[in-house]
Parts: C-alpha cells; structure tokens; sequence
C-alpha cells in the first residue's frame, strides 16, 4: 500500500505521517515513513542543492526533484512495496505538478510525462491532501526554505492546484480539513485509508 | 560561436579542446573550454554522485546528467556565448543520446525532447567527433571511472551511435581521426572550424 501526503508547508504532513505509522503498526503492518525531496543519502545531497544552496534555475529545480524521485522510488520505495511494506510519502509526483506547473508554469502534461518517466508509472493507491488557507500554512512555518519564501500569490496557486487536481482523480485523492486540531487531522484521515486496509 | 567535442574516453578530447583554446586566442578570440558533467561548483557536486558514488539506477543517471546539463547551461553556456565568448564544450547533448539511447538503449525521440528541455533548445555550431577505435580509446584511459569500466560491447555500441549521429546532420558534425598524433587532430579540426571564423 503506498499513500502520499500532499499541501503546503506548515500543513502538519510529517505530524499525520507519525500519527498514521502509530496507528498503522498497531494494526500489525509494516510503515516506512519517507519523503521528497530527500530520502537516504543521496537524496539528502540533492535536498541541500534544492532547498539550502544557490538559488537554481527553474529548469535545473524541476530536474533535481525528478533525479530525487527516481532514485527514491527505484532504491526505496519500490523495494519497500515488494516487502509488503505500506509506505507513508510525504510529497510525491503531484508536488511536481503543482509547485512546477500550477505555480510555475511548466505545461502540465509534460511534468506528467516526466513524472511517468521518473517513477516507471508508479502511481499512489491514495493520496491524502492536507488543505489549508494560505495565511495560515506559512504562520505555521518557523525556518522558511526557499520554497516557503515565494510570493503570497505563489502559494494560492499551489492550493489551488491540489485542489483542481483532487478534483480530477477523487479515487485516489481524499481532501483533509487542515484547520482541525492535529488529533482530529489524523482520524479524518484514518477513516479516508479504511478501505485500503 | 559554440562548438563541442564528442567521443569516447581516451580520444583526446581534452588536449584537442586546449590547442583549439591556443589557436582561437592567437586570433583574438576569448574562449571558455568547459566540460559536462561537472562544470562549476554545482556541477561538481553532481559529477562526483555520477561518476564516483554508488551505482544510481539507468533513469536517475540519465536525469542527473540532465540536471547538470540544464545548469550549466543557462549559468555558464548561455551567458558566455552572449558576451561573444567561443564556447568550446567537452561533451554535450550527443552523448546523452548515443551513451543513454545507442549504448543503454533508452528512446532517442525521448532523450531528444529531454534535451531540448534541458539546453531551452540550444544546439552546438559546430561539434567535433574524434573516432577512434574501442580497443585504442580504452587502452588509453589511465584512471576508469564507472562509464569506462562498461563492456566492450557497450563502447562498441557508443562508437556506431556517435557515428550515426554525425551523419544525419552533416553540417553540424565533423569526423576526426582519433588514431592519428595529437597535433593532427588539432589540424583536422582547425580545419573543420575554418567556416565559423
């Protein structure tokens, strides 16, 4: 079972992460909890190119998410699947499509496709958007990176897209009231997975 | 004026580009001998995961070398050839496609549109292919990192697809003959170059 967490920064993903793992091994499965950009050490070369060095053209950034993923998904994630492993993702290929497409401007059939290229077609069985009003997301973050210190209109155009993207897949999407204590956060989200279990 | 040199380790490409450099700056001209990957300091983070870290799947290979390529371009190509620099470039978006495409048998159509995305469509005035037989290239190379150490098979299939490449676009490419002494080579492609002066 492979369940990505989607929205803004400051939207409590890596606090519904632990809570679902908690839950999740309770009930006796197996979690790896992981995220993009990052994982393992490669990954963390590469998060630190993206996050914490020079400013990258947007070209360049697009292309080291997508080198991230592919490793990710080829060294862990995959691997994790074939063991049985239910793996909790935080940040996935639609974060691709929303922050380089939505927000940027990259044409979204061609993040698509890189996308498709980047992961070999792996597609999450759910994916849980964490949604937000704006104003409070970036409240929420106390050590901006680079991304969380783009423009007010930057981050509208994100929620935006997760929700028009929500919108277009509702099989896999479920959309999660992120003004909700984190507790009630996690058991919106618990009932969302139910059917996968 | 962008020219780039292509051809199997061991051909001479670095010597070739240095006298090219000499002659060039003779003549007044400024110049930039560059290479890919690796260029600058990003790109050298990047060089180091390609050709020295742990064995990297087939796709994240190809798409960090994309990735170093994109950069390299808009920070350092780009903006040469815009101050009339003669940009002389150890490896470019052939060997993506003959390394990649001939020799690790990804599609040449989809490596084309990865490149045109990486490069924003740049395409060299000239590039230099130096030919050279298997056996002597390998012979040649003192230090292999983890692309020499490929099967003979492998390089085989990099020389026929360096080959092809040249002769659907004949204006573009010129053929030298690797096997010959140094100072040749550097005649021949002098020669080559004479057009774009």
């Amino acid at each position: 079972m492979f369940v990505t967490l989607e929205g803004p920064e400051g939207a409590g993903k890596t606090t519904l992460a632990r809570e679902l793992a908690l839950r999740l091994e309770s009930k006796g499965r197996h979690v790896l909890m992981t995220r993009e950009p990052g994982a393992g050490t490669f990954g963390q070369t590469l998060r630190e190119l993206l996050l914490h060095g020079d400013r990258l053209p947007p070209v360049t950034e697009l292309l080291l998410f997508l080198t991230d993923r592919s490793h990710h998904v080829a060294r862990i994630v995959r691997p994790a699947l074939a063991r049985g492993v239910v793996v909790l993702c935080d940040r996935f290929t639609d974060s691709t499509v929303v922050y380089q497409g939505y927000a940027r401007g990259f044409d979204l059939d061609w993040l698509r496709s890189l996308n498709q290229f980047a992961t070999a077609g792996l597609i999450p069985d759910r994916t849980l958007l964490i949604d937000l009003e704006v104003e409070i997301g970036l409240a929420r973050v106390k050590e901006p990176d680079r991304l969380d210190a783009e423009s007010i209109e930057f981050h509208r155009r994100v929620r935006d897209g997760f929700l028009k993207e929500a919108s277009l897949d509702p099989n896999r999407w479920r959309i999660l009231d992120g003004s909700q204590p984190p507790q009630a956060v996690a058991a919106e989200a618990w009932e969302a997975m139910r059917d996968l279990l």
